[in-house]
């Protein structure tokens, strides 16, 4: 109901969509973290993330999904697939995605060599691979290991290790614009959800401006749900979090 | 590369995708756990998990993904959105993308009234709600808390609960079509990816009915990559591991 929620308050936030590349979270081998964080940082700077993919390193599904997302949103955020190693495919498949041409770019070899002489390695072709960079695109700052991601229309293309793919995104939120931040507040009642549905409905119908969520857990036989309000306007959010507290006395923040 | 390799060998094993429904995810509130839940089951079963969606509480975005994913893959699992409360729109979304009727049906009524009355609860109309089925569909049993989820189509409708979703999934898994389980060996390798992706790219190139994955890592500022080799002919993985550990001795199983 989030988005019914938003449109009738008239938010116009920001949107956002998340595509996560890789075979190893298909596979079941990884866990992806990189969207908890994403969604973390773009929830405290009122941004809407309202969707997120995950493909394989498979250019067809890449170019799709990328075509898809930024026709829809205002922003797509990517992770993985920009390092040296064969498997590695999705600069060439941004570019292909937006018709745009790619090639070794000056200013990322000349960021790359700079990293690559101090550290005395060598410049292997593979490692130069990381200097293709779509035209028209602006670098994402890798302060970790040099090799930058990069920014092309609304797709900001960040590498997947976590540390890494963390310090692309504060590198691009620093330069796009934000939005109202969403408040929330939230109450845990350990009562079956089938108990409150009924007086937690009849709230959010009287709060149509917030949008109220209920998130049922069952841990040790006792089964319960966490009741989540969020908002953009504090004061409206709290008055609904007492009228909750008063629904349902037993619950802990 | 994963799904080049298996349109080269021919694998003709069933595909899957995941659709996540919940803004608690995207809002940054809950991390997901089931994707790697699923991921895990369906390769040693054989099915192909090629992309997986995250949609907020919103019928469009729901009603939108379920029948993209629905018309590509063999199957699409989803958890979550079908509990008692009012954000719980999951069954009435996809009954729409299908053009199915829905309604309570005495199936899975019959199913909500025993547990109900075994527990002394009250039938309160929200929990009938659970009873909601669209027409054509085959339950999925809950042995955790009863209300059943449902497949239409090739559809699997699970809930979001981890405990609920696992067991869901097995008894979906209990009556589809398996395929030949991938086999996946791997190796960590404590370099950095720039210096062994010449000769990984080569190898992988010798074995092109192989998937070969390097997913790199950085911990405690030491670089490095865990290279993956997955296929369905065992004997063929292992002979590439061992092409694996010569091109790097110094690496770990």
């Amino acid at each position: 109901m989030e988005a019914d929620v938003k449109a009738a308050t008239g938010m116009a936030n920001p949107t956002a969509a998340m595509l996560v590349i890789g075979d190893e979270i298909l596979s079941g081998r990884t866990r992806d973290t990189n969207l908890h964080h994403l969604a973390g940082v773009l929830a405290t700077h009122g941004i809407d993330l309202r969707e997120a993919r995950v493909v394989a390193d498979d250019r067809t599904a890449i170019v799709a999904a990328v075509r898809a997302l930024s026709a829809t949103y205002t922003h797509v955020f990517t992770s993985g697939g920009i390092g040296p190693t064969h498997d590695d495919i999705t600069a060439d498949a941004i570019a292909e995605a937006f018709g745009a041409a790619i090639d070794i770019r000056d200013d990322a070899k000349a960021i790359l060599m700079d990293f690559i002489t101090a550290r005395g390695v060598e410049a292997t072709p593979e490692r130069m691979r990381m200097a293709r960079i779509p035209e028209g695109a602006v670098l994402i700052e890798n302060p970790v290991s040099a090799a930058p991601g990069f920014s092309l229309g609304n797709v900001h293309v960040c590498a997947g290790v976590p540390k890494i793919f963390e310090a692309m995104v504060a590198g691009v939120m620093a330069r796009i614009e934000h939005g109202q931040p969403v408040m929330s507040q939230s109450l845990r009642v350990e009562r079956p959800e089938g108990e409150i549905a009924g007086p937690l409905g009849a709230l959010a119908e009287r709060y149509p401006a917030l949008s109220i969520g209920s998130y049922p857990f069952s841990e040790g036989g006792v089964f319960g749900a966490n009741i989540v309000v969020r908002g953009v306007e504090g004061a409206m959010v709290s008055a609904a979090m007492v009228e909750l507290g008063r629904l349902f006395p037993e619950a802990t923040r």
